[in-house]
């Protein structure tokens, strides 16, 4: 099908799906019949500019790259809003990569249900939304005969949503338990290596992969909203945030994991939702001693992994990035040629 | 959509995956809208059976598994070869599941022909057919409008194939590496718990792993198919048997074992595909000491894994059974949910 695109957020995600669009435009083509324009940029920050008939990409990304305004793309027209760019283009999807408020899903929640409300597909990133009402946006998607896709929440293009719903399809998922944050993972693997927590937290804020406040990450938060998504999405339950037990990584010393080692075990901080007996969900973010013959043991640096239990094949376990701008750029890429499929036939 | 089902071969796959459809038969109308009659089953050795408003699963499994004929099921016409049950049966759809020679891939190759010339879908956990013409096949399906499915043919039930094709899409796949015979993993797990070659073979025997004459495992034959398959389905190559470097575990003494394990690695029989910059591909099955930091050093037991390089995501590994009588079964299931989402659409 042909894809006109109106992006919502022109961040380091939305910069790395255009990226990937640009250099494998023919392929997309010849390969899955997947062609695009992009009509539509609106970003809270850079501004915003609407062209018909297509944007230059390659003149977009020059103009970003050297911190100019959208105001400066010499063609379109100018200023619309991120609702008038949803709502007044001819857009017929939409890219949501704003900065949202991970509690309140906002501002993505309302560019998300506006899109869908008029009739058009959403592929986004933002996890608010997904965390708050994954149900209810996907049935208004229904109701409207469009699509909402958000692979990207979890490992950002490592596909365990996908995995779960098209390459698993027929198990039944009892539970899942994985490494879901890859800064947290960073740090352990340093530790073990003999470095103290605070030096691996330093190198971890260096390279990026920690925010200058690590509190989200280190305490588990950002794994926190991770096993709400797969606890709902996947596992088809209503856990909220509360409903998480959970625990961070400050809490392990030197000594612990001298002594882990020692037993032939590694520190991983997990998170894992299991199916009980009796139908309730048993939900936790907490630091545990895999021996090193489990798969997650063997997982190390700021990569992520998730295994998932299965009636009819046991565990099945993907291991991939886990952030990235390409990456999770890609993940949006993954939901296009998903709605692709789906519309074409 | 309404599968009409026939199944070439009933041996355990077979009977696996008829386990499932019993067992599942509620869940997979709700939730894919999938249905299904199985109409016919010709096994060479267990006889032939058809009755065009679908035979009764429970009573031929109770038949089969108590060593009798599918001559003694009560009602149905009997007597029709795998040919003829091909195309002179109401099926769609056929389930080829017969004992083939690896080498030539008959009788499964005349039977798949036969039945995508007869406009049927088929989906087949045969290698052979795979190995040696897996695009003739792909495209004599397509000018029929009909699909082949064999996700089973590398890790049984981890869908590799599967993932690649669809959860993976738009990345450029560049090479493989994995874990892709479960017999040789089992030994070389127990030889590092401090078990001699000759007792971890035995071992792996008695659990039903290995057979009799373990050649084709422990010399890297079957993971050699493997590696063929992959390096012709996913990355897109024409390479034969003879185009595969070669070694197998027998060579890895309890010493190297042990030096391995005081280096910090681990012993794998490695299955491997690299397109080089020319285009070519160097394709081998190789013991390789892995740094236990590497996702498939971890992967022990019978498990098997794959690592797909890619070009977006970097390395991304899945970790699953590669055999089993419900596992192998299943991967018939997902080639037929496969089939049920295009024909659907």
């Amino acid at each position: 099908m042909h894809f006109n695109l109106a992006f919502i957020g022109f961040g380091t995600v939305g910069q790395g799906l255009t990226e990937i669009l640009l250099d494998k435009k023919e392929m997309l083509l010849e390969k899955y019949d997947f062609s695009y324009d992009v009509v539509a940029i609106s970003d809270i920050m850079k501004g915003s500019v609407y062209d018909k008939n297509g944007l230059n990409l390659k003149k977009i990304l020059k103009l970003v790259k050297s911190g100019k305004k959208l105001d400066e793309y010499p063609f379109g027209f100018k200023g619309l809003d991120s609702l008038a760019t949803i709502t007044d283009t001819n857009s017929n999807t939409i890219v949501e990569v704003t900065f949202t408020d991970v509690k309140t899903g906002e501002p993505a929640l309302t560019h998300i249900k506006t899109a869908l409300q008029s009739g058009k597909n959403v592929v986004s990133t933002n996890k608010g939304p997904v965390v708050k009402q994954p149900n209810k946006l996907l049935k208004l998607a229904e109701s409207k005969n469009v699509y909402y896709g958000f692979e990207g929440v979890v490992l950002s293009g490592t596909p365990v949503l996908n995995l779960a719903k098209y390459t698993l399809a027929g198990n039944k998922i009892t539970g899942f338990k994985g490494i879901l944050n890859g800064t947290t993972n960073y740090i352990l693997t340093r530790m073990e290596e003999g470095m103290s927590y605070e030096d691996a937290l330093k190198k971890a804020q260096e390279l990026g992969y920690a925010e200058a406040d690590p509190t989200g990450d280190v305490e588990g938060l950002d794994a926190l909203g991770k096993v709400v998504i797969l606890s709902n999405v996947v596992l088809g339950k209503k856990l909220s945030w509360t409903d998480v037990k959970r625990k961070g990584i400050t809490g392990i010393k030197e000594d612990d994991i001298k002594k882990a080692k020692s037993e032939g075990k590694r520190w991983k901080l997990i998170g894992s939702a299991i199916i009980e007996q009796n139908g309730s969900v048993k939900a936790k973010i907490w630091p545990e001693k895999l021996p090193l013959n489990n798969p997650l043991a063997g997982v190390g640096e700021a990569l992520n992994a998730l295994t998932y239990y299965t009636d009819e094949l046991g565990s099945v376990t993907i291991v991939g990035p886990g952030a990235g701008r390409r990456e999770t750029g890609y993940s949006l890429l993954i939901d296009l040629l998903d709605i692709n499929r789906k519309m074409s036939d």
